[in-house]
């Protein structure tokens, strides 16, 4: 069994890597190999007990993708993806790594002959526009975001591409992942994570919304032990669309908070600012999504229990020893 | 008015270039020119008063769509394709053409600069799956074959394109449309069109599903009043997703064969042998389609009054003095 995170060097792709090399099998397999790949040179597992390489890829180059979709592969988990804010920005970057790039992965995938599983990490920025909510497994996709188009249109060809028999798909609407580990960004939803994150940490936070805020949230753990799960998934049970929300749950800010100072105590809540960001509502209007995972759900894939969890799994997983 | 038809060449692109020439202007102005566009060199506009080129092109290559999608053109019908079954045959040629085409086409409308009209035909070939019925605005796209999912491709680049300000899309499912002019084609839907079209001119044709298959139709005629509405539709009325039904009418075989006969009296029916195809149950089984065209009927497009009307169309359009 050997396993290829492609975005193996992003924040999900390491955490997965870590999960996979510390559980050391997969579909009933013993893994033997396990490959990070991605544009910029992945961080190794520390103390993996399976042999890890690191490999430079870009997907947007055939080529290039040739180099780690090679012909002992079983599994590809596809994780690499500009994201929202410079997916907007640049909408020629966008199109040939989220659209390009997965249909580059997909054809290669394709020549081995093996018929891959493969792994589609997709977004719930695929919902939008004037589509009524709630957003079950049967709802139009109406992004509005070129980003949100480019991971619907990855869905399709994954949806297809595994219809015609040449891969084992499947993909998964990841909601936003909190608490993101790491420096804060300059996304848009930056703030659902560093109003925990730096606290947690004795830092400052802005929080630039209401506390009455909601959204649809998972963390890293859960969505690591989903994608884990998803890949495990047998062809049959998936049905004729490969692609599904992953269960998430929706919190205010408020919930989250509190769920803080219930892990934490009170000190964290204290260190955070709230001053609003002029035209951020405008941007987070749109989110505020009541989504329904039934079939991922039904699968065995899972949303936290509750945020106090949540904060739990970040001291553990990202502040050992803290 | 520069009007650019790309697959001006086909059945519908020639119907619409007719139209558009007798017609003589498109929204509120003059056409001052129609270019007909196509892999195969289109056949002229017979008597038109408005100056007609005709330019080869395949869409599949960007220099060759630089021909054809100059500085002049106001508004670009994008009807060049490979149907489905070629599409299901060819995974490349469907990508090449119907997916990577369709970039093509919408780059070079960008890079115009002049945010052109750009008016797409998709298929309810984008419906399908365990997607429940009825199939509205707002219905997930589920497409089970490669045709369709190239279309539901096209149809988020039109719509991202447009929300982005680059184009002014529009692109609507057609349904299928018969009656159908021409040679017999090997079509799964071909014989949707044959049972009428050869016996209208006094030739046998076989119909091989019992005569209560029901199935969603329009006349060619009414698909280009139709797109010729598309195009004049201002932006404004067309919300965040580009893209939607076009009106079509589900009948069954037996509802049209009536049709038939109480317009062109009870010969043509006559002509019609009943031999099941075998296996073509299997592939029609996915195609009773409740779909609900809300929003394009909001916008004042239309579906045929009854299949008597399409039975005149064509004796009125396609076979003038018979
Ligand atoms: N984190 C979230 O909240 C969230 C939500 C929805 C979807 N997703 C999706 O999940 C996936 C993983 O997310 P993440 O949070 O780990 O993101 P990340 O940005 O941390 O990781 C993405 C990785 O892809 C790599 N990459 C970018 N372009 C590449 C290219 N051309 N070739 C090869 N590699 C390239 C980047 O270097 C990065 O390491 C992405 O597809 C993302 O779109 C994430
Ligand atoms: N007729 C229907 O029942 C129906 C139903 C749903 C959707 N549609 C869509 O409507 C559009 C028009 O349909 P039609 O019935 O006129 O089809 P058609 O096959 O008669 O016309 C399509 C035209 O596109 C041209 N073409 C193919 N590849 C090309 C390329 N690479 N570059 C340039 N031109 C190319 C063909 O030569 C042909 O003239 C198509 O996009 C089709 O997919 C049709």
């Amino acid at each position: 069994m050997n396993i290829l995170i492609i975005g193996g060097g992003g924040v999900i792709g390491q955490k997965l890597g870590r999960a996979l090399a510390a559980r050391g099998e997969l579909r009933g397999k013993v893994i033997s190999g396990i490959t990070l790949a991605d544009i910029v040179d992945p961080a190794r597992i520390p103390g993996s007990a399976v042999p890890v390489k690191t490999v430079v890829c870009n997907i947007a180059d055939p080529a290039s993708v040739a180099k780690c979709v090679t012909a002992d592969v079983d599994v590809i988990y596809l994780l690499a993806a500009v994201v929202s804010a410079h997916a907007e920005e640049d909408l020629d970057a966008g199109l040939s790594i989220n659209m390009m790039g997965t249909l580059n992965v997909l054809q290669h995938a394709r020549a081995l002959g093996t018929r891959p599983v493969l792994v589609f990490t997709s977004s719930i920025a695929v919902n939008g526009g004037e589509v009524p909510q709630p957003f079950t497994d049967y709802t139009g996709l109406n992004p509005q975001t070129s980003y949100g188009a480019q991971k619907a249109i990855g869905e399709l060809l994954v949806t297809d591409f595994s219809r015609r028999g040449l891969i084992d798909g499947r993909g998964f609407r990841l909601p936003t992942i909190s608490i993101r580990p790491g420096k804060p960004n300059r996304a848009a939803s930056g703030f659902m994570s560093s109003i925990f994150r730096e606290p947690l940490q004795g830092r400052t936070a802005n929080c630039p919304v209401s506390s009455d805020f909601n959204h649809y949230y998972l963390s890293p753990r859960k969505c690591v032990e989903n994608l884990i799960k998803g890949a495990e998934l047998p062809a049959e049970a998936l049905g004729l669309n490969r692609c599904m929300p992953m269960p998430g749950r929706v919190w205010t800010i408020r919930q989250m908070i509190d769920a803080m100072t219930a892990v934490a105590g009170s000190g964290p809540a204290r260190l955070i600012s709230w001053e609003k960001q002029p035209g951020l509502d405008l941007i987070l209007d749109g989110w505020r999504m009541d989504i329904r995972a039934d079939k991922a759900e039904s699968l065995g894939l899972e949303a936290d229990a509750s945020f106090e969890d949540n904060i739990r799994y970040f001291l553990e997983d990202d502040l050992p020893g803290a």
